[in-house]
């Protein structure tokens, strides 16, 4: 609990959630926490600025809900382009929109960007509980719906060293990254005196996982060093080396022509394809099941995402793979008091469910 | 020293420059530290990708010279235009170029930028000293002509917190941290349950430093707040508080009716001008000399320039404000071995000076 948090703790006398109840305790947190405007319209609040939070911002009719949108990026990240904001083709800024300018009506007085991160969902009282991105303020927002899309994180599948060592690239700030990263590593390589072994290390990527976001990028970057740096710099671009890393197979929820496609294309910009299981990931080397250590300069981990724990957290009932279970309305299935088996339920505060 | 630094003086039987004598040492850091081409011309070296440094790599013949261009920099900042890219009228990248577009010909073997940073020059044996700007790794670079335009560093007057917990205008770098804070600070004002006073904390933005820098943000942001953000949230550009700080009066440097043009403008969009010294900045808040404590929620720090220890540093004279003394054709001075002297030596090791 951030200090801010605490001094509201003790001007509560030190009362929480737990001996005051949730309501109680939104309401002693000051009349600041309600909203400042209602127009009698239902509240809709939308919690997540990505793929299904920003196409219901956009799609909602603004004369039927008052809108409060709650996340940690003021902006959706267009994926698809994330990868040629890495090498420069795109700027980072060119490939996010602010949720603002997908949903204009979010400037009207009763509807509101909430830059801060959902931390509970309490379906009784219809509150969600937050707490800003910074400084960690805490506070309730009340909902007549609640559009749950906060979306995935990516996989480690428990592999050690993948937090520290590797970089994602899921939104802006890693393309940003990933490009400080290349051109750092770009200039260390040709310092006097490098050693030949070292300056291969710093002028190697690996890329880990062959689903889209992996072969994006290695291609990206192989056209990038083919056709630009080749030109910029002829030395460092004949040695620059791309090594992609799959288990399985490449784009392995495409179809075999698109797959075959992809792989001919990624072979003949010269990225090396390896069939390989990480085992460990240390500074500057990664190790494969079958004992091959690699040396590299920088690592992109891209192997697919798995529920957040913020949705594994929530009194819903989930699917086989973690993941919300919901009905053919989207809406959140729950389990009754009597224990009797999941259904959709209105009556847990009309939550849906948007994300993979 | 860092580690790879380290491995080479071991490498060396822990005999360093002290031992060995410059040329000895450098010659033992390995054949790799010398250039890969001879063609026979001078070689010139330029310290920095600066104003003075990209001028000269600009206006330099590559026919009559080869060319080392050394900086921690691979690009140089058009720095009038740097106070724009903090509220996103340019991108940081638009106010930048690369040093090799300015002189193409660092693209051919005989020419080189290395980005490093340049610790020591030896005059005696025409060597510069320097270490990568990552892992510091050692080397050193010949020449016979040495450029040294390695520029100036912020002011801080000793004042305390000025390091700690203001944010400098210099680098495109900077302008990228002002505007991630400049947004945070907005997300942030914005969240319910925020105090008043907390949220106008947020909401001011300090700037100390009447020069061009100091005016052309304040002016930049104050044009941002009135003609964008009110429109994008008028609650939030309304309470928008902007104050420029400076200690004897706005542009010294300009004359009189530039002075008072400058003052007029700031004033209409809404700047608050105070006239006043710091005394010490603290974290959230900074206090003048006459006592007034003033809330921050940014507070950028722009009081002038002077020089760098890496200049103070160097066997040359100096001015009295410790800047490096030159002739009328920028050749540093240095004093002759029988203390006659200052006069500027071709002997020295040639060098140039250029920069403020």
């Amino acid at each position: 609990m951030l200090a801010i948090a605490k001094a509201f703790s003790r001007a509560l006398g030190g009362r929480g959630i737990e001996t005051l109840g949730v309501r109680a305790y939104a309401k002693a947190l000051g009349d600041q926490s309600t909203l400042p405007l209602s127009t009698g319209r239902p509240r809709l609040v939308i919690l997540g600025t990505g793929w299904g939070g920003a196409r219901l911002a956009r799609d909602i009719d603004p004369k039927k809900f008052d809108i409060t949108i709650i996340s940690p990026r003021n902006h959706m990240v267009f994926t698809p382009l994330i990868a040629s904001s890495c090498v420069g083709t795109l700027e980072p800024r060119s490939v996010t929109v602010p949720i603002t300018d997908i949903q204009p009506a979010l400037r009207l007085p009763q509807n509101n960007f909430l830059l801060a991160e959902c931390d509970a969902v309490h379906t009784q009282d219809r509150l969600v509980e937050c707490s800003s991105t910074h400084d960690g303020l805490k506070f309730f927002v009340q909902y007549d719906v609640l559009a749950i899309a906060t979306g995935s994180q990516g996989s480690t599948f428990g592999i050690p060293g993948v937090t520290e060592y590797t970089m994602p690239l899921r939104d802006a700030a890693n393309s940003t990254d990933i490009r400080t990263r290349l051109i750092q590593n770009w200039g260390e390589s040709s310092i006097p005196g490098r050693s030949p072994a070292e300056r291969a290390r710093l002028l190697h990527v690996c890329v880990v996982g062959g689903g889209p976001t992996g072969v994006e990028f290695a291609g990206e970057l192989a056209d990038f060093v083919r056709k630009d740096l080749a030109k910029l710099d002829p030395n460092r671009a004949r040695d620059m080396r791309i090594t992609l890393i799959e288990a399985d197979q490449l784009l392995s929820s495409f179809d075999a022509r698109l797959r075959e496609y992809a792989a001919l294309k990624l072979t003949r910009a010269g990225v090396h394809l390896v069939k390989g299981i990480v085992k460990e990931v240390r500074k500057d080397e990664l190790e494969l099941k079958n004992g091959a250590v690699i040396p590299y300069g920088l690592c992109v981990w891209s192997t697919g995402v798995g529920p957040t724990s913020f949705s594994l957290s929530l009194p819903f009932e989930k699917t086989m793979r973690g993941r919300l279970a919901v009905d053919d309305r989207l809406r959140v299935l729950a389990r009754h008091a009597d224990g009797r088996g999941p259904t959709s339920l209105e009556d847990v505060g009309g939550g849906l469910y948007l994300g993979r």
